[in-house]
C-alpha cells in the first residue's frame, strides 16, 4: 500500500533507494548468573571475534573513501580490545563473579570511568575511555544478537532514515553511498539540513514519523525540494524517480563545467562565490566546488573538538594548511565564535537564560584574552603563506571592533619586531547584530570588509530562535526588515569603497538571490554544493534591471510573502 | 571605623538610617525525641501566641498603612492558628510521636501538601497550604528562637538590607517606613531597582558584599545617585546626610505643585506624560503622580497572581475599575505578554533554550486564541466606561498584527451584535522588535498609534538579555543604532499621521528625555515616580532647539558615549 509522509524540504532533489535505518538499538543489559561458564567465556570470544572482524571493515573503508585521517580512530579502537587488561578483566568476572559477558563488559566500563574520575585532567585516559565505550557497544550488540548500524558497514548506496543526525555519525557520512536522508526532527536551517546541502544530497526532515513507519530495506522515493516521502511506490514511479535521479546526475554533470568559470551575471556584472567552512576535513570538497575563494572559514572546530585548548603551533599549522592549499585565492578566517549554544568542554561556563542573548563570540574573546591573542598570532604567522583576511563575529559597538582591532595590532607589532614573516591581512568584521547593521555606515569607516551573518541578523531582528519549533514560523529571511538592513549594510560599504559580502545561510538562497544581486552585494559565501548552481543562475540573471527590483522591495514590500511575490513575477525562470 | 561600599546607582537620592536586615534566617529543623510532654506542649503554645500577637500586629498595621486590601491575607492566616485540625494535629504528634515541636509542626505542613497533591486543582486547598506554609514559618521562628523579618514589624524608618528584594516582599513596602534600598544582586534594571524608582526611594544594588558586611542597626548613608553604601560615618557626614534628605523633602514638595499641571516645553510643545503599571494596586499612587494617563497597563499581574486563569467578568471588573478611576483620561492596556521569563503556573509550557526569542507576548496569545479572546471581550466590554486603548506586544510582522486585530473586530462585531455597551477603542502596538521599529512605515499604516518599548527593543538590537550579568555592559539605551530605529519609528508614525509613544525604562531617563523631545515623541509613559521630575526637566527644554542636537546625534554619533557627550554639552543643566 502507497503511503505519503509530509516532512520539510530541506535539500533539493528526488531520490529513490532503499530504508536503512541508523538509529541505536536498545542495548540495555541485565544482570544475570552464569552456571555453564565455559560456554559464556565462549560466548564473549565470539562476540570479540565478531566486532574485531566489524572495525577492521569500518576502519579499511573508511580509510579508502575518506581519507587515512578519518580511519585513525579505529586503530586505536582495535587496540582496545587486544589490551589484556580490558578483555583479560571481563574474563577474570565472568570467571569469578559468574555474570553475563553483557554484564562483565559493563562492570568494566564502569571501572574505566572510576578511574577517569580520579584522574579527570588525563587526556590519555578519557581517549581510552571514549574508545573503550565505542567498542563495548559494538560488543554488547553482538552479545545481544542485535545490529548496530554504521555508514560505513552499508554495501549499496540507501537512504538513512534515522530520529536526527548528530554531529558524530555525520562525520561518516559518503556521499557515494548515501542517496538521501529522511529525519523525524529538525527544520530546514537544522544541522541534518545544513549538512545535506553541503554535500548536495536530497533530504526531507521534521517527517516526525519516518522512523515510526519506515523498516530498513522499505523502498522509498524522497523529495527534497517538495518535503515529501513516497513509501512503497508502484513501478511507474520508481522509474520517473530514477528518470529524474539520472536528469539530475546529467544537470550536475553540466554544472560542473562551470568549475573554473568566473561569475558574471547577464549583463556582465562579476561577483565573488566563496565556499563557507567548518572543519579542514571539508578542503577537498571545497577545493572540487569551484569557490573563488573561503569567505568564512569557522574555527571553532579546532577548540571544540578536542580535549584542550589547541596551542598557537597546532592552529598556525591548519591555517597554513588552508592558505597554503587555496594558494592566491582568498580566505575568510572568523576568530572562534563560542558561546551561545557551542561550549567549550575545557572551559567552565555560567549557564545562561538565554545563551544567544549572552557571552558569546567576540564578547568571549575580549573576556579571554589570552585565547584570543593566541588565535591572532597563529593568524598573522600563517598570513605570510596565502592571501589572508580576519573577521571578528558578532560586534555590536564601536568600543568591541577598536578593542579587538587594537588587540591584533598589539600582537602584529610584537611580531613584526620578531622579525616573523607575515603577508598582508584585511580586518574586518560579521553583520550579525542588528545594531551593527544600523550603524554599518560608522563601522564602514574602521574595517577593510563586512560579512552579513543572516543566520543571526534574522534571529535577532525578528527577536526568534530559529532552532525553537515554536518560533521557527518567524525566523523569516524575506522579512522586508531584513532586506532593509541588509541594503543599509551594502550601500553604506561602498560609501566608504569597502567589499560587503554574505556568509550566512540566505547567500546561497534562489529567492535571496535576484535581490542581493541586485543590491550590488560583492560576495557570496554558502555550502560548497550551491556554488556552481548559484554560478548558472547568475548567468542568467541582469544585475542592473534587479537594481530597480530590489528598491521597489526594500521601499514598499509589506511581509515576506509579498517578496516572494515580488520575486517570482520578475524572474520566473531562474528560481528552479 | 568608616568604610565604603561600591555598587550600582539604582535610585537617587540620599538615605541616613539603621540597617534593617530583611534576609529569612535558617529554619532548617531536625527531629528530636521528646520525654517532658507538658514542657513541650507548654512551648509550643508560646510560639502559638507569640505567633498570634505578631500576626496581629502586622495586620492593623498593614490595613493602616496600606489599606484593608492588602490585610485579609492576615485574617486568613490568623485563622490557620485557630484551626483545631491543623494545631491540634501539632499537639496530637507531639503527645503520641514524642517528637519535638518544630518538627510537629512540619510533619503537619507535609500532611497538608500530600492532601493537595491528591486535588490539586482546589483552589481552597492551595490557598489553605499557602497560609499554613506562611504561620508555620513564624511559629518555627519562634520555637527556634529567632527572628523572622517583615517590614510590617518595623517601628522607624530604616534602610532595608537584603540579598534581593523578592516580588512578595516588595508588595509589603510601605514607603513611609523604609528610607532606602542596599541589595547584594541586581542591576539598574532589576526587579529590585524598578521598584525603588517607582515609590521614589533612593537605592544602591549590586553592592554584592553588603548582607556580609552590614548587621541590623548599623548607621548608614547611601548614596543611588552614585551608588555608594557608607558604614559608620563621621556626625558631620550624618549632618550633611540629613540636610539633603531635608532638600530633597523640599524639592519633592515644590515638585507637587505641577501635579495638576500640563507638560509644555519652554518653547510650548506639549508632549503627554503618563504612568507604567504593573498591578491594579498601583492606581492610588498613579493618580496621585501628576500622569495624565496611564500609557501602559501590564495585565501580567491578572494572570500570574491567580491560581487559575482569570475569568472574562474578573478582567472586565479590574479593566472597568481603572477606566473609571481614570475618567477622561486615556488608558493603554497591554495584552497579555507572558512567556520569556513569565510563565503562566497552570499552562504547561515547554522549556525554551532562549526564552526571550521564543513563544511569548502575541506569539502566545496568537497560539492560545480562547484566553486572547476572553481578554479582548473583557476590555471591549470595559471600553464603555473610560477611554480605552488596546495594545498588542511583540509584533513582529504584520501578518501577526493582522490576525491580532481580526480576531479583535471578530470579538466586537459579535458583542455588537449583543447590544453591549462599548465605546471607541483605539488599536496600537509595542514596537519592540527591531523588524517592527525598522518597518515602523509599513505598521503605521494598519494601526491608530505605536508605543516603543524600548527594553526589549534594545535587548534584541544588541543581542544582549539585560538580565544576564556578562553582558549588561551592552545593554545601552544610547547606542547610536537604538536612537536611530526610535527616529525612524516616530517619523513614520508622523508620515502616517498617528502618535508615537514610548513605555520602556528610556521613557524617564534624562539623558535620553533631550533627544526624544527634540525627535518629536508625542507620549513618555513611565514609573509614576519620575513624572513630576520629568515635566520640571521638559518645562526647562527648548524643543525646536533640541530638534537639531536629534538629528546630529542620529546622523553622526558612533558610540554610546558619544551620544552622552554630545547631549551633556548642548543641556547641561537640565539633567541633574
Amino acid at each position: 500500500m502507497k503511503t505519503m509522509l509530509k516532512g520539510i524540504a530541506a535539500s533539493d532533489g528526488v531520490a529513490c533507494g532503499r530504508v536503512y535505518r541508523l538509529d541505536e538499538p536498545d542495548l540495555h543489559v541485565s544482570q544475570q548468573t552464569i552456571t555453564d561458564l565455559d560456554y559464556e567465556l565462549n560466548r564473549f570470544h565470539q562476540a570479540l571475534e565478531a566486532t574485531v572482524s566489524e572495525i577492521e571493515t569500518i576502519k579499511t573503508r573508511v580509510n579508502k573513501n575518506l581519507g587515512a585521517d578519518r580511519a585513525q580512530v579505529f586503530i586505536a579502537q582495535m587496540a582496545m580490545l587486544k589490551d589484556q587488561d580490558l578483555v583479560g578483566d571481563v574474563e577474570t568476572r565472568i570467571r569469578e563473579q559468574h555474570v553475563n559477558a553483557e554484564f562483565a563488559v559493563a562492570l568494566v566500563s564502569s571501572t574505566v570511568e572510576d578511574e577517569l574520575a580520579e584522574l579527570a585532567d588525563n587526556p590519555y585516559l578519557q581517549d581510552r575511555l571514549t574508545n573503550w565505550q565505542t567498542v563495548a557497544k559494538r560488543l554488547t550488540a553482538h552479545l545481544l544478537g542485535v545490529t548496530l548500524p554504521d555508514l560505513a558497514l552499508v554495501n549499496d548506496p540507501v537512504i538513512v532514515v534515522t530520529h536526527d543526525l548528530i554531529a558524530s555519525e555525520a562525520v561518516a557520512v559518503n556521499p557515494k553511498q548515501v542517496l538521501g536522508f529522511v529525519t523525524d526532527a529538525g527544520g530546514r536551517t537544522s544541522h541534518s539540513s545544513i549538512l545535506a546541502r553541503s554535500l548536495n544530497i536530497p533530504a526531507v526532515v521534521g517527517t516526525q514519523a519516518a522512523t515510526h513507519e519506515l523498516a530498513d530495506g522499505d523502498l522509498i522515493v524522497i523529495n527534497g525540494t517538495q518535503g515529501n516521502v513516497m513509501v512503497g511506490p508502484t513501478a511507474d514511479e520508481v522509474t520517473a524517480a530514477r528518470q529524474t535521479m539520472a536528469q539530475r546526475v546529467k544537470n550536475q554533470r553540466r554544472l560542473k563545467r562551470l568549475t573554473h568559470y568566473e561569475t558574471v551575471s547577464q549583463d556582465g556584472v562579476g561577483v565573488t562565490l566563496a565556499a563557507n567552512m567548518g572543519t579542514v576535513t571539508d578542503l577537498p570538497r571545497v577545493m572540487a566546488s569551484g569557490a573563488e575563494g573561503i569567505g568564512l572559514l569557522r574555527t571553532e572546530f579546532l577548540y571544540l573538538d578536542a580535549q584542550h585548548l589547541p596551542t598557537e603551533d597546532e592552529q598556525f599549522a591548519i591555517y597554513r594548511q588552508v592558505l597554503e592549499t587555496l594558494g592566491s585565492r582568498p580566505v575568510v578566517i572568523r576568530t572562534l565564535d563560542v558561546g551561545g549554544d557551542k561550549t567549550l568542554p575545557y572551559r567552565p561556563s555560567q549557564s545562561e537564560a538565554n545563551p544567544f542573548m549572552g557571552a558569546r563570540a567576540i564578547r568571549q574573546s575580549l573576556a579571554h584574552q589570552q585565547v584570543f591573542r593566541s588565535q591572532l598570532r597563529a593568524l598573522i604567522r600563517a598570513s605570510a603563506f596565502g592571501h589572508l583576511s580576519i573577521m571578528f563575529p558578532m560586534i555590536a559597538t564601536l568600543d568591541e571592533l577598536r578593542q579587538a582591532k587594537a588587540i591584533y595590532d598589539d600582537e602584529r607589532s610584537k611580531l613584526t619586531a620578531k622579525r616573523v614573516p607575515m603577508g598582508k591581512i584585511a580586518v574586518g568584521m560579521m553583520v550579525e547584530v542588528p545594531a551593527a547593521a544600523l550603524l554599518a555606515d560608522r563601522f564602514a569607516n574602521e574595517v577593510d570588509f563586512m560579512s552579513i551573518g543572516t543566520n543571526d541578523l534574522i534571529g535577532y531582528t525578528l527577536a526568534a530562535d530559529r532552532t525553537n519549533q515554536n518560533v521557527a514560523y518567524l525566523y523569516q529571511p524575506y522579512h522586508p526588515a531584513i532586506l532593509r538592513l541588509i541594503d543599509n549594510v551594502i550601500s553604506a560599504g561602498h560609501a566608504a569603497g569597502i567589499p560587503v559580502a554574505m556568509c550566512g545561510e540566505m547567500a546561497g538562497d534562489p529567492i535571496a538571490l535576484p535581490l542581493l544581486l541586485g543590491m550590488g552585494l560583492d560576495e557570496f559565501s554558502m555550502a560548497p554544493g550551491s556554488i556552481l548552481k548559484t554560478r548558472q543562475r547568475i548567468s542568467q540573471l541582469d544585475a542592473h534591471e534587479l537594481a530597480s527590483l530590489a528598491e521597489t522591495t526594500v521601499n514598499s514590500a509589506s511581509t515576506s510573502q509579498e517578496v516572494v511575490t515580488m520575486v517570482q513575477a520578475a524572474v520566473p525562470g531562474v528560481l528552479k
